[in-house]
């Protein structure tokens, strides 16, 4: 019960007002924690907004698209700058942070660590998860099926070269130039094959150009990607784990996954218009929409739950739920959502970024480097290359569809993740793979920006 | 990295693929941990949207507010039924949620527990609060500040005498009566003066009344009850833990609350226009609303700050922002964040309502119950006294404004948990106190579309 110096003289009440929520009444400390929680919370949300709509704005008027400057306000105010938003595990939020929440929310320095340590990174990670959902399932409203599934071939090829080409070449390069064993240069060439839909496509949003043909092409290939990418976790966990491949079992998951994607492609005519329906028959005029968003979290779980990247059910969510009455609806009901929570998912990557990896004085940084920079051209030029491999017999923007492929994101540390969780990766292995994935990352916007203006794109 | 028996042969997958956002590689454990809590997300948010929208339905059916079947829905998923939305401290979620989460994520028993109990806990109280706010924020865009300033001595007279008529006749029955010491007297009586802004502000508008004149002055009402309610708390706590006021402090306190809402009023002719001007000429579309959410937070946490309750702060920014050109479109674009979020509070408020205390082989529960009987009888005459005092020179339905004054909500369960803090609390009494919020929060839905139907109100 220690007293709080602030200038109005409401102490006694700033100790004792139990918090709105805590309904079972669990005394002081319980109340102080839950005002921490809340004004921890709060301050944060308020920086990352700032900053997103700082960075944002100046990316804007320099002719970029404004979710680069949501990535560079995630590294301003992240474990690379601020250390306002710190998501990465073991890592502490700025001691600034930590001494006005205490201050305000009268708890101790301690409990208020704790308090960021756990809650706000729960929050965050929630918010962000949360927002690329949204994101992929108004993507997948507004997808055009039709032509999603007429350039199914072109994807496909794109997709599939997307992956062969920068498998051998980084596989080869980390064997015979930088001898790495085989289990390291596997991962590090599975890392190289990801591509983020995420990304790829709030840039093509921000562009304006998701709905030309390229931009189809380009999801299309994005989603094989993700249904390749659980193919060759699995072979590469596989030999890591036993030295051997359960061919059985790969197959089994990508027949899961093909079957989960084209069932929902199928449904887009059945299920979807009769769920709409139904819930439009409720009394409750917001029916429709929390109809609509119990059946996108319910896929995420599927997707999931075999493996898939929960965003990818968020998007198939969105497919079967395009072709009714009511999508128009929702395409606009999902945009204050994915404006509020996409902002923080891309902030999010920003933040988690750790640009610390490139001091130069560590060795296995050095070593890192020179194989980050082989990584990050090979990760360039093979995706690219894919792109003029695209068998169509349309003319299009090969250059904007190979560059729509390069950014990693979230994908590409997923494997790495995965590779040091095995054991298999040395550090500086490791190191190159981040810089690889944060490279194509930031690297991704203007590129693509670049790409899409040099050729009028068809419109589909 | 014990095996999950899944049907499709995926366990090696389940178990090594890294979660989208889980940057930092952390290995097998956090993994599945962060697995875990998704799924057990996903599963209890379908379980609310599911129950909420049936027994929604089933309210309306029958003619009540949907709020109502929201309540109760939280009653029969929540700590009263099933046990699956456990938010009480140190409650238990149903063992087949911890099964069934434990199966799909990999994760033990204990983890999963531990999953329900803190992260999920956080996430839906957040939820619940985010939800509030905005729809606080909402009804403030929409309030005809014109009407409410009109209405300001009507809703004073009201608030007034609400406070004034419950506390007099339940500190007189507690003591008299029940022979209460002054103290449990005390608290029992501030809990009969709160309002419940958030539940009362939903049911009017579910019957479409808020923007009546009646509306507009229980809103007036409310607003100023939770001013009063802080100088009650002020007192109360003061006289509990030192025998004595500190009237320059509950002075202090109040005149920072009147000046916090008469600042913002004044705001929404200069502040807020301009700043949704300067937020306009960004070159993001979606700028506007993020810059107004931030401003909502911020103003959320200078209420709680100043020991008002933060959706107070909210309820003022949406007043701040009530006049500008860009209101309407963020009315709009509350309405997904509203029906998403404002339906978990309410389920949320059913959810921790623990109808065990009802159970009458239990002493205190049979003391209680009689306390509470008379608590009950007095919030709801009082209140609707209340009504039958407002000073007007209109013809206003004064049994509706009455009945509207009558849910406690969570505002009464905060006096009830800061008195129960103080220690200076029987059982008895903090369960009578428990039962009247219950008992007032569901039976105004029904008893307030009575009033209204009664009479045909004046649109404002």
């Amino acid at each position: 019960m220690q007293s709080i110096p602030l200038p109005w003289g409401v102490s006694p009440l700033l100790e004792n007002k139990l918090p709105l929520l805590l309904a079972s009444a669990s005394g002081a400390e319980g109340e102080t924690y839950a005002k921490g929680v809340a004004l921890a919370a709060t301050l944060t949300l308020i920086i990352v907004y700032v900053s997103a709509q700082l960075f944002g704005e100046l990316a804007i008027r320099i002719g970029l698209p404004a979710v680069l400057g949501e990535l560079i306000a995630g590294l301003v105010i992240g474990i690379s700058g601020l250390h306002v938003l710190m998501l990465n595990e073991g890592t502490q939020v700025a001691d600034w942070m930590v001494a006005a929440v205490s201050w305000i929310a009268g708890s101790s320095t301690a409990s208020t660590r704790q308090i960021f340590d756990g809650p706000v990174q729960i929050l965050f990670d929630d918010y962000a998860q949360n927002g690329v959902g949204i994101l992929l399932f108004k993507i997948g409203l507004e997808a055009d099926l039709k032509e999603l599934i007429r350039v199914g071939s072109q994807a496909t090829s794109v997709a599939i070269s997307g992956v062969i080409l920068p498998f051998a070449l980084g596989f080869w390069g980390l064997s015979a130039i930088f001898h790495l064993e085989t289990i390291p240069a596997m991962f590090g060439a599975a890392a190289l094959t990801a591509t983020s839909i995420g990304i790829t496509s709030r840039i093509m949003q921000d562009m304006g150009v998701l709905n030309t043909r390229e931009g189809q092409i380009i999801l299309g290939a994005a989603v094989l990607d993700d249904i390749l990418g659980i193919a060759i976790l699995a072979v590469a966990v596989g030999i890591a784990d036993h030295g051997t491949i359960d061919i059985a079992g790969v197959l089994g998951t990508v027949v899961s996954a093909v079957l989960f994607v084209a069932t929902a492609i199928t449904l887009n005519r059945s299920f979807g218009p009769v769920y709409i329906n139904f819930l439009s028959r409720f009394g409750n005029p917001y029916s429709i929409l929390i109809g609509a968003i119990t059946f996108l979290v319910f896929m995420a779980a599927v997707a999931e739950a075999i493996g898939l990247e929960s965003i990818l059910g968020c998007f198939v969510a969105g497919i079967v739920l395009g072709n009714t009455s009511a999508t128009k609806e929702l395409e606009k009901a999902c945009d204050p959502l994915v404006a509020l929570f996409a902002t923080i998912f891309f902030v999010t990557i920003g933040a988690k970024t750790d640009l610390t990896v490139l001091n130069l004085s560590n060795p296995s940084s050095q070593v890192g480097l020179s194989i980050a920079l082989f990584l990050i051209l090979v990760a360039i030029a093979t995706k690219m290359a894919a792109g003029y491999v695209v068998f169509t017999p349309y003319k299009v923007n090969r250059l904007a569809i190979g560059t729509g492929m390069v950014p990693r994101g979230e994908v590409g540390l997923v494997f790495a993740g995965l590779g040091a969780s095995t054991g298999a990766l040395s550090a500086s292995v490791n190191v190159a793979i981040v810089l690889m994935v944060m490279g194509t990352t930031f690297v991704a916007p203007p590129m693509l920006r670049w790409a899409f203006a040099r050729e009028v794109t068809v419109s589909s």
